[in-house]
């Protein structure tokens, strides 16, 4: 069922305010000590303190608005994932970038309807910014005490484009071989900006964000703003995101897409 | 001869005056249409309006102000080059970021006397961040409403690191491989920073910079930040920096940086 415009706008504040609730739980722990701990035994998966703080606002508010939403966090696992809304949450998105006191982690809160991604937002509250919108409603960015459109730009082709992924310290051989070939096409390559590079290209300031391993909270938050932007999200087959594949491409210009999953679709084999 | 108090406490109001001027010329071409052109036929380097305004506003506050120092910069040449004092500015290092819409970029400015370099700045205007200093005085970190003192942290492992290069890609076969083996033993890396993974060492939040092909204007501004935050700067072999060699190490713990160049000495031929 579609959504009215009211709704829609009831949402869009009501993001903003989970925006502005998980800043403040975050900033404070920002550049200080902030209870470093492993998450995984194995490898470095460092979840921090302003992580668990700000999903514990995000949900309390979420519970306190709409007690029958369904929420799913990085943190705090999954309430009534089945529920005709859903929120999906990733409050410190870019830990690696957060404890490195570099701030380009982002706050990624998505709102799912009948199961399809229909509202996000890529906030970063030391910035200032929320990227926020939807394909019914565009995409602006807010903060800094204005509000701005949000556009993807033209790149028909992939020589053309600046281009981005984490880290390809993290592919996988098949993966890398991909990268590189469409690195080396690419006008220019930025590295290490995790969800950041996505309002990049939501901006119109990237033209192609390519990553591998991104779970549900990394994306739902993010597939909208993108759209509402006039942007495509793939997995790296060209098929329409689908998270369980965890390879994702963000793009501005569906032709400079297509030139790069020539490529990508030789690594993409879920 | 070693300047007095207010003579330092001169030029660091100075230097804040500097990137105000610098941040007035630069932050209304960020993410905006900056005319960009290509410098170098062959590889893209890009430069910016943005960073020619920027070094035309500094350039004419110092001539206004001190005619007879001498000033090198990136966009505009050497005027004076062996005066007593002499400011060393590269408006806008990581022009890549800049076009990209990347908040890193930084604007760097040094004074060198007596051929040393003695004072210097990073300067971030749209985050409202200046990090500046030198051994004499201390480091600090102006903006925001606020100063904050700058103090490297220990970190005698490079297993506890935290670590940054700009780029990989960039790196020729040897120098490849250093930066390969140091990251293993490293305990997380971040790319993609230039002169603001500078920052974060002098801020104890990074442990060591790692960087090849930098020019005397990508370091002049940076060495004084360091050093007066209590870290060290050294060429690849671990000597005291020296522009001509254009590998540098950025570190806050002489141990860890020293468990580094067992591994960087082999690549540093020059």
């Amino acid at each position: 069922m579609t959504l009215s415009a009211e709704r829609y706008a009831e949402f869009d504040a009501f993001l903003l305010e989970l925006n502005r609730a998980s800043g403040a739980a975050i900033l404070p722990l920002f550049r200080a000590d902030h209870g470093l701990v492993n998450k995984l035994e194995s490898g470095f998966d460092p979840v921090t303190e302003a992580d668990k703080g700000a999903e514990r606002a995000i949900r309390a508010l979420i519970a306190e608005r709409y007690p029958d939403h369904g929420v799913i966090g990085e943190e705090y696992g999954e309430d009534r994932p089945d529920a005709e809304f859903v929120w999906v949450l990733d409050p410190v998105d870019g830990t690696r970038a957060f404890i490195a006191g570099l701030p380009l982690w982002t706050t990624l809160i998505g709102l799912r309807h009948e199961g399809r991604p229909i509202l996000g937002s890529i906030g970063q509250p030391y910035l200032d910014e929320i990227y926020i919108g939807g394909k019914a409603t565009g995409s602006r960015l807010v903060g800094r005490g204005t509000e701005t459109p949000l556009r993807v730009r033209p790149c028909p082709k992939l020589t053309e484009a600046i281009i981005c992924t984490t880290d390809p310290a993290i592919l996988t051989g098949p993966e890398l071989g991909s990268w590189t070939q469409v690195r080396a096409a690419a006008r220019l390559a930025r590295l290490g900006l995790d969800a950041y590079g996505y309002a990049m290209v939501a901006m119109g300031k990237l033209d192609l964000a390519l990553d591998t391993g991104l779970k549900v909270w990394d994306v739902e938050g993010v597939i909208p703003v993108v759209e509402g932007a006039g942007g495509i999200v793939t997995d790296w087959h060209g098929r329409p995101a689908r998270t369980d594949s965890g390879k994702f491409a963000f793009a501005g210009d569906p032709a400079c897409l297509e030139e790069a999953l020539v490529t990508l679709r030789r690594s993409a084999v879920d």
